[in-house]
């Protein structure tokens, strides 16, 4: 069976003025770290390349479009994918991405170890709100700047594990998990920028935003019998601080390795895919358990009905 | 807005030998004492009323039959409803049920303060197997004893807070916390049995078990901003362990009770409803965040699908 050492490149702090030349060079400082500690692939943050800009409201579509990229890898991104190529490792990130038909996505990409493109996933569950609103201690734009996720939840079979991706937000949702759990998913990779202060309930605190989002990957995990690693960017960009807590999760839920800083920060854990099967085979075997007659909501209906 | 005291009443091990009457007695000692303490709802677990006789191979349906009730309330059950009636408290617990037509369920029903039945669930994610199985160390024989739950999920209003139930295996599973949250339920009840013992992988250990038992009340609670009882049979049948570690979990997914015994145990917690609201209303607000377009795999499909 495969087992393969995958890292989590925690990103510390970008600030709005910092080019992306200068944050991959970051990336392949970690990449190269990953590549001394015998890693078969990086798992990069969400919007890995930029600033998390969707906290800023823009009206200007040209001042929008900078954090986009309108093809992948490009001049910013290719010395990280030289590098993944020449060092034999498989990397995953996230980026704004703009399609030639002037469609916005918030889209993570992987790499087979020949830095090939092998999988794209473009994020579903968009949190926050499309225009300014007063009410909140700062603005999460991601409705405004982004269309949901028009490709589904789809899994690869990548270096020999079948893998799937999401994104921040997905996480918290057992549906993403579920629909590549469907798929016999053995790793998910999810970056995310998550701010350490909830936007409108600034007295929730850090610790219980930790507790959410380690909560949510290791349910997301068992329920499902995959190693999940959610990696985070973290800091304090231009005056607004991001979580970090990274961590990597075994297919029982367990915490295998977890960052302990919120800067750029290389965390690393064995996968043992083998360990995928005893829960896919007994308490999670979906075919024998799951009753689909019962669960006709799920896809029928998207909010909530009362009727008592 | 509603606010409650929910105790759980967590029951010792029940013999094989014992009688309902027997268990109905200790039934009502937790329930007076439920009532000591201000408790507006006791939760007992699943098929509270015998030992867990699904460990227990018979191939005679009136040795099956024995472990069933055919009305609720029954003569054995008579004096627990009574007491309820008389100290005002809601109840619910869960038995096998025999239906006229001989079906048979492992059921649990709710009650209004009067003792009016007013919610009945049959248990739909049924574990275990239904043949004697010689590689297990011990014997679950749900499947072959219950047919799967006929009724789907679902909510009451009573007393003026949104209810729904699940029992046991259901926990686990997500869909069975967001078919109930997809209705706007508030307070999920749970009665579990769970062996203390992984029958497939005797080296699991306790520890684990109870972790994902944790793992999955917290994460259905947090996931659909709710109120969740988690109450278990625990205790030593028959040499067979049960374990414990029942929980009450409030919509954020944190634990504000906990059983330290695997006894008849009484725990208690003030469940303000109003505390459903900020989830429900932000980060799960599923009107606005769900995107049923992309899980069709979840009710379409039962078992995993390898296509890749």
């Amino acid at each position: 069976m495969t087992v393969m050492k995958i890292a989590g490149a925690q990103l510390g702090a970008i600030q709005r003025a910092d080019s992306r030349e200068s944050v991959v060079k970051r990336m392949i400082a970690l990449l190269d770290e990953a590549a001394s500690k015998g890693a078969d692939m990086v798992v990069y943050p969400e919007l890995a390349l930029t600033t998390f800009f969707p906290r800023w409201y823009m009206e200007d579509q040209a001042e929008v479009d900078f954090w986009f990229e309108t093809e992948m890898p490009n001049a910013a991104t290719q010395p990280l994918f030289d590098r993944a190529r020449q060092l034999n490792i498989a990397i995953t990130f996230g980026y704004a991405e703009k399609t030639p038909d002037g469609h916005y996505y918030n889209t993570s990409i992987v790499t087979d170890r020949q830095a090939n493109i092998v999988g794209k996933y473009r994020k579903i569950h968009l949190p926050g709100h499309s225009e300014y609103d007063t009410e909140r201690a700062f603005q999460h734009l991601e409705k405004r700047y982004f269309e949901p996720g028009d490709m589904g939840f789809n899994v690869w079979r990548n270096e020999g594990v079948i893998m799937g991706m999401a994104i921040c937000n997905d996480r918290r949702w057992p549906e993403t998990f579920r629909c590549l759990g469907l798929q016999g998913v053995e790793l998910v990779t999810i970056g995310y920028n998550t701010p350490s202060v909830n936007a409108q309930m600034s007295a929730e605190g850090l610790e219980k935003r930790l507790f959410h989002s380690e909560l949510s990957l290791q349910a997301g995990a068992y329920q499902n019998s995959t190693y999940v690693a959610g990696i985070a960017k973290a800091g304090v960009e231009d005056g607004h601080p991001l979580m970090g807590g990274s961590i990597i999760v075994d297919p029982d839920g367990f915490i295998l390795a977890r960052a302990v800083t919120e800067e750029d920060e290389l965390i690393i854990a064995e996968c043992d895919f083998a360990k995928c099967d005893f829960g896919k085979k007994t308490i999670f075997d979906f075919e024998r358990h799951r009753r689909i007659e019962h669960y006709g909501r799920i896809t029928s209906q998207t909010g909530v009905i009362v009727e008592v």
